[in-house]
């Protein structure tokens, strides 16, 4: 360790005062991440800003809620991903404006971050549809802490169970409730209902096994935008694993235990928001009037209109694709590819090329997991459901995680919970008695 | 899921009402948990309490602390540990106090669990010497919490130093003293030594290998219980890790950001405390004299005087062995051979034979890790130092592990570390900016 005052490195000067381009990126999600891995090699100076130090890989994050997995198996440093990308430095702070006129980004640690070009990949969060009281009792998940507490709830619901004298106290403890029938929904509903028959033989006065756990769905149909078939499926195998799937019933008063579904009070521990979200608040730092759940509407080259120099990106954009009548669902594949779509397009016009043609999304299909040995996935026309469309959500997703690292621990820990039925992560943390 | 009101079993009443001799066992750390396993096969009604649903390997916490391990490789549900042991029951609840008149301890939770045989096995929490509104600014390790708390505000240092302005900030950012020579202390000094060297590729602003490490020991040598040659070759290793270590030097005045050292004030963002401990509450819920340190004072077969249905076990206790003039040290194996002792000893009694004669203590040596490829051990007369300790040190503390999964994993982690001087598991939780 040498002296202290060394400890501006020179590469400081460098990216304040470089003639490249300034590419300020906020958000490393997987809209964010990828446009900076596009920007690998371009002649830029990359600033890249998260409120947290870890690019999370979401579509895993229900298991991180229901002790599955360990958040530092889904998740890496910012940092590390974009350690060997000299042209990239990473900021760990909260946007909290722009400045478009004087192209220059706000932080709540006090900084302003000039940019040339600016990409905001800022997500979505959870929209309660106005009623943002009930927050508090059916927390949503988006955020390693939001699984942390998720965790906590759902794990202390048993002890307590375990521990209360009263049979109604111990029926209300044991009753799971998710609200949304979307992929969130299902997967945690799947897991609780999976975890709920793990824990089952550590348990003297409970049976954890008649845990009661309800889906609630405003829809017609769970999983609504898959095909009919494959929804029928998931529904089944939802119910195969005990979970009371209402699909038609909108909850209409969420309360301290208590949730109002049609006729019925349900009596809950345990109440988990996946029904809705929106865009994070970039229209409003732009000063644009935001689409349909916040969104930012960009154009065809997914540029803000009246910013050229602005992309909207993964959940924070509203895209409507030429000839369709809606916008592109938030999911990880339009993220990525909107993402390395800008990312390359800001690389060619920094190299002094043109920009390129329109964003066009080239889906691959879609996935979605119930519980072991059940998923179902959809590919143009092909449909796949039971046991090999588990193998397939499996497989495609430890191929996605980033970092090899993780890829294997994932695996580990999955084949460790398949052969033994255990799970590997039941700690309770952050909670007070 | 069937009718929720068959949530309680056939197995409560069970346990409610045998003829056995009811066992409390409070606390499941190393002493606590040993004897649990003990009774496995006793013919009595024993219920286990805990503040939390894990069993945590402390050793390794400082591990969890500076991003090298994940929680869940060192901390294993309660519940799980004795899944098998039909004679035990866990309730994750906090003890508030014991009528000794009645036998029965009373819970945060409200519960008054009776026993016939109570054992306390609580541990042991930070002590600040009378100045508690250190806390605040310097914490400690004991708990999964404190772990995520530390881990938070090391790893947020490095990202406020690369984000600050001002190069007096940077210094006091980059500065991390630790307050305590012992084991605890020496660790956590070589980790954040060996972090800071393993982050500096990822940071562009600052030099994180400058980051400047102060150990302070009040005492004349780091590492005290071991023998002086020991103590010397720990200090010369941290010292070729960078770590500035000062002995003979009491810290005597802490405030945010700022500890005053002798002469010197020394302006820090990150301080920790390893310096002193105190036994739980433990004597005043019995209403005894506690010793020096908080200790419950016990007999030869580890009994508090006047209460032959109470032992006091691992760093509850202070149990001054014959011909000793001091007790023996609060480490883990030391709690473990407490905890087994007593936990044959009620087996015996249970089984109405005699309880055998008082307890012994065979020390089989003591280690401790400096960082990668140092570490010291001695066993008897023999002294192990340099790579063959750390490789000694590392089998021990895998070999001890509860659980196969953790083992691997650990072992996994450690290699993976190892080879690719990564650390795993930077994610910075539970923070606000």
């Amino acid at each position: 360790m040498t002296d202290s005052q060394t400890a501006a490195s020179p590469r400081d000067a460098d990216t304040e005062t470089g003639q490249r381009p300034r590419v300020v990126i906020v958000g490393a999600g997987f809209a964010g991440l990828s446009a900076a891995r596009a920007l690998a090699r371009a002649p830029v100076d990359l600033t890249v800003i998260d409120r947290h130090n870890y690019h999370l890989f979401q579509p895993l994050l229900y298991q991180v809620a229901t002790a599955a997995l360990t958040p530092a198996e889904i998740a890496e440093p910012i940092r590390g991903v974009l350690r060997c990308q000299d042209n990239a430095r990473v900021f760990m702070d909260e946007v909290t404006g722009i400045d478009t006129g004087a192209r220059c980004v706000h932080t709540k640690r006090g900084a302003r971050v000039g940019y040339d070009t600016l990409v905001l990949a800022t997500g979505a969060r959870h929209s309660y549809f106005g009623k943002d009281h009930w927050a508090a009792h059916a927390p949503g998940l988006k955020t390693i802490d939001d699984a942390f507490h998720l965790r906590q709830r759902i794990l202390s619901a048993f002890e307590k169970a375990e521990m209360a004298e009263d049979s109604e106290d111990r029926a209300a403890l044991l009753t799971f409730l998710i609200v949304g029938g979307g992929p969130t929904g299902v997967e945690l509903a799947g897991a609780i209902a999976e975890l709920a028959r793990s824990v089952a033989r550590d348990f003297r006065r409970i049976d954890a096994t008649s845990a009661r756990v309800v889906l609630l769905e405003a829809g017609p149909r769970v999983l609504s935008p898959f095909h009919p078939d494959l929804s029928a499926r998931a529904r089944r195998d939802l119910e195969e694993l005990g979970v009371e799937v209402r699909t038609g019933t909108p909850v209409t008063e969420i309360a301290e235990g208590v949730a109002v579904v049609g006729e019925e009070r349900i009596a809950t521990g345990t109440m988990i928001w996946a029904a809705g979200v929106q865009a994070s608040p970039a229209a409003r730092w732009l000063g644009v009037e935001p689409g349909r759940g916040g969104h930012v509407p960009v154009g065809p080259d997914l540029t803000v209109p009246g910013h050229p120099e602005i992309y909207a990106i993964g959940d924070t954009a509203a895209h409507v694709p030429d000839g369709a009548d809606r916008p592109l669902p938030g999911v990880a594949p339009v993220a990525k590819q909107m993402g390395a779509y800008v990312g390359r397009r800001i690389a060619r016009s920094a190299a002094g090329k043109a920009p390129g043609g329109p964003f066009r999304f080239r889906g691959r299909g879609a996935m979605a997991t119930i519980g072991r040995n059940r998923a179902i996935a959809q590919m143009g026309r092909l449909r796949v459901r039971g046991f090999p469309g588990w193998m397939l959500w499996g497989l495609a997703h430890v191929y996605f995680l980033i970092g090899f690292r993780n890829r294997l621990a994932v695996l580990m820990n999955w084949t460790w919970a398949y052969a033994t039925w255990q799970r590997g992560v039941r700690l309770i943390t952050g909670a007070q008695i």
